[in-house]
C-alpha cells in the first residue's frame, strides 16, 4: 500500500473491458425465468423476438456464458465518455472526520447524465445490425431516454419516446435534450396508438404512468414495420450490459490493490447495482472473495426490504411476461419521490434471486435524509448528485460515521450513478424545507401484493 | 506519430500544472492598465485592495512574474475534478469526412458546467487566506455564480450572489444549485442596496441588467466588514489562473506530440479564449513556434469584430475602472442571445492587446448557425454543447470542412468550455426553428462607442 492513491483513477483506454460480464454463469441458482403470461410457461426466444432485438433476446436467455464479447463499434462509443473514474472521496472523508476509506465509481460525466448510456448504446446497436429501422420505448424521469436518444442518433436509427404526460410537461428540459438527438418525444398517453386512446377514453385528463408509456411503445413496436422495443432496467440483458460499470471498477481499484470491505449501490429496477457488483459479486459466488454488498432502496417504494419475492408483471398494463422478483405488486403507485429512477414496483430477477440467498444486504432511506446527505457530497466532493444516486450516498456517508465510532478503516466503494443538473425541484423543495417524506403503511402493501397473479 | 492516439488524453495527477503561466510576462506590448476613471491615472494596489482580495491586486497588476505558483490547497481542489481531458473528435471528423484532425479541451465536467470554477476556486482561496468572511459577486446567465459557489462552499466561505431578476426569474435552477451549495441569491435589483432602491425608485418594475448587479455587489462588499467583490471574467487575474487549461492541453499534446496548427476558442470577456491559447501563445510571442489563434463571438455582441479598441468602463453602471479594450460601449445591451457569458460589451485587455497587435484573428456567427454546429457535435460526439462554447464548434467545423476542400491534415484544437445542460430553453427554441438572429447596425454600434469615455 505505498502507492500513493489519485484523486481519480483512471484506466487507460487499453485496460478497458473487452468483453461483458454475465454474472448468472456463477450463480448456482439461476434467476427464474420469464413467463409466458398465459401459458405459465418460460418464454422461449421465437415469443420474445417480435417484440426484442434477437441478438438482446439471446443475451437475455442466456445463463451460461460468462464473457459476452463487447463488438468494436460499442467500445468505440464508450471511448468517447468512458472508463469513468474511480474517485476517492478525499474531501468527504475529511468532512466527516471518519477512518474510511471511500471510493465512488462515478458515472454521470455523459450528457444522459447518468450510467443508462451504457445499456442504451449496447441496445442500438444489436438493433442496427438487426437492420431495424427504429425503436420504441418510454421514459419517466427522462435518463433513460436521453441515453436512447443519443445512443440512437449515434447510429442514425430512429428513435420513439412515450414519455408519462405529467413529466413531458414539467420536464421540458429532459424533452429537449431529446429532440435535440433527433428522438420524436410523445406525451402518453397519445393519440397515436389504441391502448393510448382506449386510456384516454376510460380517463380522460389523465397525466399517464409508466405503465401506460410502456403498454404505448410495446403497440408501436410490435406493430411497425422494423421496429422493436427497448427498456433501461430490470431485464438480464441490461445488467450483462452494465457490468461494465464493475469491471472498471475493479479493474482500477485493482492496479492500487485496493479491496473493498463493502460496495453499495442505489436499487430501483437494479441495472446499476447489478453492474456495479458483477466482478464483486461473481468473485463471492465462487468462493474466491468476500464483500458486504448493500442495496439502497427509497422508503416510499421498498421492494426489496417490505416487497414479496413472486411472480409479478413488468408493467402496470399488465402487456409484459411474468418475472420472478423482490415486488410491491404491479398496481402499487408509490408516493411522490424525486428519485424518479427508483420509482419500480419490482426488482431485477437476479438480483431478486441473489438477495433471496442471502448474498445481499438491503435497507431503504426516507428521502429528506437522502437529500442532506446529497447536499453534504456536494458541498465538500463538488458534484451534484442525482437523486437516486444520493441513497448509495447515504448509506455511505452512515457506514463511515459507524468506522468512525469503532475506529475501524474500512474500504467502502458506492455507486454515483448521476447528476442531479434536471432535478433541481427536488433540490429547491428541499432548499425551501417543504420536502415531505412518504412511506407506505403496511395495509397499503398488503393490498397491492394482494393482486399478484396465480402462477 | 506512431503512438495510437486515445480518444481522450488524460494527464497524470502528477503531471498536472504546478504553477500558472502569466502570458503578460511574454508580451513585449503589456495590456494597457486600469485607469481610475476620476484621475485618469493607473490604478495602484491600494486603490484596489478595497474591492479585491490583495493577493488577487498583486496578480492584477503583475506583469512580469511568468510563473506563479498555483497554492496546494487550490491544487487539491482541482484534482477533484480536474485534468480535463483533450478529447480527440473522432466521430466528428468522420461525420464531415474531413482530413482535419479536431481536438477539443473538455472544461464542462463539473457542476458549474464550465471552466469557470478554475478561477472562482483560486479567487475563493486566496479571501479564504485573506481571513475574510465571504465574497460577493454578480452573475447573469448563472455559470460564474454556480462556480463560485462550489468554491464557497468548499472553503466554507459566505457567497453573495446578486443575480439578474429576470435570470432569477428565468433560470430558477440554476439559482437553486447555487443554494444547495450554500450561497445566498438575491435578485437584482434589489432593496439590499443604496444603489438598487435607487435603481428600483427611478425603474419600477425593471427585470435588472449585469451592469445593475455588478454595482450592488460592489456596493455590498465595500460597505461590509469581512467582505471583498469577485469577477468571473475580463481581469487579468483570471487569465491568469485559467491559463490552467492551456497549460494542462498543451502537456497533454506534447505527450503525442501533437503540433495544433490553429486554436479556436469562443470569446465573451475572454477568460476562456486567453487561458487556453496561453502557452501556446507565449511561444509564438517568444518566436519559437506559430499558430493560428482564431477567437469567435456572437454577431449580436461583436467586441472584437465590430468594436473599438479604447478605454472604457467594464459594467454598465460605470462604478469600475476603466480598462483599455476592444468595446462596444459600456452601455451597449446585446440583443437577445442565448450564448449568455458572450454577452459581455467589451473583452480582456490582454486579448485586446493581442489582437491590436495581430498576434490573434477574431469572427463572429449568428446564433441560428451555431446551434446547428451544437446539434451536429452533440449527435456525433455525445455530449450536449454550452451555446458559448459552440461558437467554437462552429468555427472548428468550419475549418475542418475547408481541409476537406484543400485535402489539408490540419490540426485544430478549440475549447469545448461547458455544457448546455441549463440552457435547454435556447436548444427548444432551436429544436421549434422559433430561434431568431440579431445583428446590430453599423449605427447602432456607432452610437453606442459614441458615448466612450475621454481618457
Amino acid at each position: 500500500m505505498s502507492k500513493e492513491i489519485p484523486y481519480k483513477i483512471y484506466l487507460e483506454e487499453g485496460e478497458m473491458p473487452k468483453a461483458w460480464y454475465n454474472l448468472r454463469a456463477d450463480m448456482k441458482n439461476k434467476p427464474a425465468p420469464l413467463l409466458n403470461p398465459g401459458t405459465k410457461e418460460p418464454m422461449k426466444a421465437e415469443e420474445l423476438e417480435p417484440v426484442f432485438c434477437k441478438e438482446l433476446v439471446k443475451q437475455e436467455l442466456d445463463n451460461e456464458t460468462a464473457q459476452i464479447e463487447i463488438p468494436e463499434e460499442i467500445r468505440s462509443f464508450y471511448k468517447m465518455y468512458r472508463p469513468s473514474p474511480v474517485v476517492r472521496a478525499y474531501c468527504l472523508e475529511k468532512k466527516l472526520g471518519t477512518p474510511a476509506k471511500i471510493y465512488y465509481k462515478f458515472e454521470g460525466n455523459n450528457t444522459s447524465g447518468s450510467h443508462k448510456l451504457n445499456s442504451a448504446i449496447a441496445q442500438a446497436y444489436y438493433a442496427k445490425k438487426q437492420g431495424l429501422k427504429g425503436v420504441t420505448t418510454e421514459t419517466g424521469a427522462g435518463q433513460w431516454g436521453t441515453a436512447l436518444s443519443m445512443a440512437c442518433a449515434y447510429f442514425e436509427l430512429d428513435c420513439k419516446v412515450y414519455m408519462v404526460k405529467v413529466s413531458y410537461e414539467q420536464k421540458p428540459f429532459r424533452r429537449e435534450v431529446m429532440r435535440t438527438y433527433g428522438a420524436s418525444v410523445t406525451p402518453s398517453p397519445s393519440t397515436e396508438t389504441n391502448i393510448g386512446k382506449k386510456i384516454l377514453a376510460d380517463h380522460p385528463g389523465t397525466t399517464g404512468s409508466l405503465g401506460c408509456a410502456i403498454s404505448e411503445a410495446v403497440e408501436v413496436a410490435t406493430s411497425t414495420e422494423g421496429y422493436r422495443y427497448v427498456l433501461g432496467s430490470v431485464l438480464n440483458q441490461v445488467l450483462l450490459h452494465q457490468s461494465v460499470i464493475g469491471l472498471e471498477s475493479k479493474a482500477a481499484l485493482d492496479k492500487y490493490d485496493i479491496h473493498p470491505d463493502m460496495i453499495i449501490g442505489c436499487a430501483g429496477g437494479g441495472s446499476n447495482l447489478g453492474g456495479l457488483i458483477a466482478p464483486f459479486m461473481g468473485e463471492k459466488l465462487r468462493g474466491e472473495a468476500d464483500y458486504r454488498v448493500i442495496a439502497v432502496e427509497p422508503a416510499s417504494c421498498p421492494s426489496f426490504t417490505r416487497g414479496t419475492y413472486a411472480y409479478d408483471f413488468c408493467d402496470t398494463g399488465m402487456v409484459t411476461p411474468l418475472a420472478k422478483m423482490y415486488t410491491l405488486g404491479s398496481g402499487y403507485i408509490p408516493a411522490p419521490n424525486h428519485a424518479g429512477g427508483l420509482r419500480y414496483h419490482g426488482m431485477s430477477s437476479i438480483l431478486s434471486q441473489l438477495y433471496a440467498d442471502g448474498y445481499m444486504e438491503a435497507r431503504s432511506y426516507k428521502q429528506t435524509e437522502v437529500f442532506e446527505a446529497a447536499e453534504l457530497f456536494a458541498r465538500s466532493e463538488g458534484t451534484l448528485p442525482a437523486p437516486e444516486s444520493s441513497h448509495a450516498i447515504k448509506a455511505a456517508i452512515d457506514e463511515a460515521l459507524k468506522c468512525k465510532e469503532t475506529g475501524e478503516e474500512k474500504t467502502i466503494l458506492f455507486g454515483l450513478t448521476g447528476t442531479g443538473y434536471f432535478d433541481l425541484v427536488a433540490y429547491e423543495q428541499f432548499n425551501n424545507k417543504t420536502m415531505e417524506d412518504y412511506v407506505p403503511t403496511d395495509e397499503e402493501i398488503a393490498e397491492s401484493v394482494s393482486h399478484l397473479p396465480q402462477v
